[in-house]
């Protein structure tokens, strides 16, 4: 099984990295399919379950920080039902076949599977170039306000990691390979990054076989 | 210029990885040169100055400690002429073309030249083997001891770093890829990355290019 990971900075383009690879490799993407799935399970609104799996922890945020980004209040007593629920999609996703996932700890959620675990990051400034070139036309941030942003949601990452992980989020111990996208064009770097994991997938593979 | 600076966990085959990079890119390799030139410089000792440098911070070195890996302790009074020389000798090099250098923090000092820095690193048990299997026959460390030395002389980079470079000696911030070489051979990703510089360097001067 071949699956890929991919954690990211807010802002760092670990998304579209994601997305692209999983098409220059010819596999299947997962990223909103994971949160649709745990709606149909678990018979709640789609976007309610995104908000509060991604956002849980960030509950004292200014109700006056409006934008596309608006936050939905956590509901702490629903969130260990979600937490589990998504763990169990993950690993029924994976089980389908070769993939990409990013976001979601999926990296330790599946690391029984070996994955290739990738993290994406980047510098502020570049960081903060990317989030305004893909908002919506309505939005009116601060760069205090965008900076802020991309802060609280990386932290929100970086607990819900932190709970299930042997290494914090963003530790480059926890991964394979962590790629810093500072002046870099995603689309460019993806035939490089596509060939590091078919080396890596064989590699794995041979190793396996060398088990027996 | 295309420089390339590969900072490394001891043990993690960042040397050989910088070695068959700049082989494989046609470019020169420094390592050792660099002491060689300071030596030339200061007209000192090239050992004593190899020593003195990475080495510089460890004093309190167990005398029992003997292998191939002996200290000799540091003389701090000579060190901060060492390393001026030392980062005269890294800009000087650094003048004359491409290369690729390891270690002496050569990403910081030649910052300006906006070099492409790699971070090499492994897990603990990948490292003691890659040490084991270089090590000279004659070499008898218990594993304790093995651990204590990678440990030591990471520590000392770490410390000789953390003095000039605005991140921390392996803070991934500080660098622009970092590889995990843990269950990997070094020469099957020669290649990839090999093209991921050839891309770094075209993206850098196509920006430069716009830039006048």
């Amino acid at each position: 099984m071949r699956i890929i990971t991919v954690s990211r900075e807010f802002g760092s383009g670990g998304r579209e990295l994601g997305k692209r690879l999983a098409d220059a490799l010819g596999i299947v993407y997962y990223d909103r399919e994971i949160i649709l799935e745990i709606s149909k399970n678990v018979k709640m609104d789609a976007d309610y379950i995104e908000s509060t799996l991604s956002r849980r922890f960030i509950v004292n945020y200014p109700y006056t920080f409006r934008s596309s980004f608006e936050l939905i209040p956590a509901y702490p007593m629903q969130n260990s039902n979600l937490v589990a629920e998504q763990y169990k999609v993950i690993r029924t996703l994976a089980e389908k076949g070769d993939c990409v996932i990013v976001g979601r700890s999926a990296g330790v959620i599946l690391e029984d599977y070996n994955p290739l675990k990738l993290f994406v990051y980047a510098d502020m400034a570049s960081k903060k170039a990317r989030c305004r070139s893909r908002a919506p036309a309505n939005e009116r941030l601060s760069d205090r306000e965008l900076v802020r942003k991309i802060k609280q949601i990386d932290k929100a990452r970086a607990e819900a990691h932190n709970m299930i992980a042997p290494h914090s989020w963003g530790d480059k111990r926890g991964y394979n390979l962590c790629i810093n996208t500072t002046n870099i064009a995603i689309k460019s770097i993806i035939p490089v990054i596509a060939e590091y994991a078919e080396y890596w997938f064989k590699t794995q593979e041979a190793e396996q076989e060398a088990k027996g």
